[in-house]
């Protein structure tokens, strides 16, 4: 058997100890685990951010491997408690929308309620199920527990989606947006290559943001240092980027700016 | 036997190499352990707030881990380096407080001074005892050599220790203050759950805090969006929190501010 | 067979999925691997600053170990990848001058160009080689796949290096200027101690900075609370530090201020 991967993102930071304790418990489960932090800096109660950071990372974890999401503001309360299979993969959270980005691309194959006390600790904190529910479950699960005994299944209708901003498909553009500045002043949009491809059907194209407009290349050196341009970055989404310099510091811009792709007049 | 598990609370930071190598340390003498982070964000030579991070978290662990824990302003100099067992965990550090808010929860069963040049690096940095005298003395702990072998008993009496703020006890309430604000905002008092219930008696509670006067309740999702409350966190202790907000920024108030609880008047 | 160890510096940070989606592809491949975290936040594109963390820390890990460097301002373009051996360690990284510090300290045995892509993903993103790339070609050496095997061997002088500032040594003292201000505000110059031996000759000596005076000694308690001197850090470079404050703060300098080095007036 190979060793089991647990993959982490939360809102929790790395100044409290609140990651520790939720590796702790882990480890008292599943001692072999590899536990990853996929980010902790999701901004406090923000949902879409933790659900599109789970959804950039997770195929690139072997299948298997267990993800627990806790951006949580309604811990405590009656909100549910899930963990899902999707693509090979598990995942384990809050019902609250965390797994939207994830569900959105791999339709999970089967979902259950968290409600078997067994693998839970035996005192849950009404303000800390990271530590008490999420990261026990996902820590039972990572040893081989099957999903099904965690807890009555939950059809896809009954679980909380947080919808993600579409891009809008006109005959000649796409509308999109930024949605996230990553480190680098990278502006990531949310419009996909599959979508830009049936658009562009090879021809060159343009982005316009902002006031500028600026050619879709495939990477930063096409365009000369500190020039901007757009590319697909990693995830296969249209970013906005700047050949060794911050796009979002040269345009002044950030989330929710608003880009229109078009083919270049030629 | 269990995969040994080394845990880190330092002052360290993130931004420089040095917590990389403490675990390049570590891996060295240890390499199956598995290596968890508690936090590197104690303030720089915040004695107080390491202890408050460590005694915060350890519980949460599986009996035998190894905590390590550097905030460190006397490095280099003729304090004393130590390794304690206290509730089946074991912890290594320098002696000067740092292990107070672990003793004052568990008190010690051993505590001896590292003294024995074997089990530390051939060569100690004046300036980096994390990397050459706790990782190593951590990792030879975690291979199994007994906490007797690494140097001579001292006993607790002779231990520096760092006073933590006590609540002050009324007949009619509990007067307490703010310890740490967490990153949701959380105002984290020194009021403990089992002083506060042998006050509260099962009657409902309030708590004064700067201008305001708050109900205590279970969970966050107990008052209304916004609303400003009190209620035991996961550490059993009496916080200030805001339903999906910050109390921090709704009080402008943060470490240090004092708090009353006292039964409502009914 | 020791467990595997795979150590990263990047400029990555820690609030995008970046460097989760890097492990993912190493524990994909090698998951039996401890990988741990040297930094991440090596400041944007900055190649001489990711070279001098790997270069304070390396030495610190167990032979075998391999280093995965990614700062990488041509990710995508025609630079080239490579993957050295030195020291007993493996580097796997972009050929821009990120391994100068290394290769400075530790002159590699061979070097080779990562050309074969049976060891790297089906499918490289031009955005992020750390992951498609470097984290593959880091985990199958891990895995003992030989060197060789990787691709062609290339010389060191065909290879990218970043210079790092020298000290000018003069007849009677040493010139040199800070580097790097950790997060204890300690001001690291790039004077090495057996330099600095060779001048001083067991004589004591002082160090000139900014409007300051300030003498050399073996650990920050050997002056007063609050004072300032010099020392010899954890990795045997002289640096301005204060006892229980900050050098940096205290002096109001940084990166780039000069140092001059000479015997004390007796």
């Amino acid at each position: 058997v190979a060793r089991p991967i647990i993959a982490l993102v939360t809102d929790f930071g790395l100044r409290d100890h609140y990651v520790g304790s939720m590796k702790g418990a882990i480890l008292g489960i599943c001692p072999e685990a590899a536990v990853v932090d996929i980010t902790h800096e999701v901004p406090p109660h923000d949902i879409a951010a933790g659900s599109a950071a789970l959804a950039a990372a997770y195929r690139d974890f072997p299948a298997g491997t267990v993800f627990v999401a806790v951006v949580d503001p309604g811990v405590g309360s009656a909100r549910r408690a899930i963990a899902a299979e999707a693509g090979g993969y598990l995942f384990v959270g809050p019902d609250n929308g965390v797994f939207s980005g994830v569900f959105d691309r791999t339709p999970p194959r089967r979902i259950v309620e968290l409600a078997r006390g067994d693998y839970a600790s035996a005192d849950i904190s009404r303000t800390f199920e990271g530590r008490d529910r999420f990261a026990p479950a996902a820590a039972w699960l990572a040893t081989g527990v099957p999903l099904a005994r965690l807890g009555p299944s939950l059809s896809l209708d009954r679980v909380e989606r947080v919808p993600a901003p579409a891009p809008v498909l006109g005959e000649t553009n796409i509308g999109g947006e930024v949605v996230h500045v990553d480190r680098f002043g990278n502006l990531i949009t949310n419009v996909e290559r599959r979508v830009f491809d049936a658009l562009s059907a090879s021809r060159p194209m343009i982005v316009e943001i902002g006031e500028r407009t600026v050619p879709i290349v495939a990477t930063y050196a096409d365009v000369p240092e500190g020039a901007v341009c757009g590319l697909f970055g990693s995830t296969n989404h249209l970013e906005i980027a700047a050949n060794r310099a911050s796009a979002a510091a040269l345009l002044g811009l950030g989330a929710g700016a608003r880009v229109v792709i078009s083919p270049a007049r030629g």
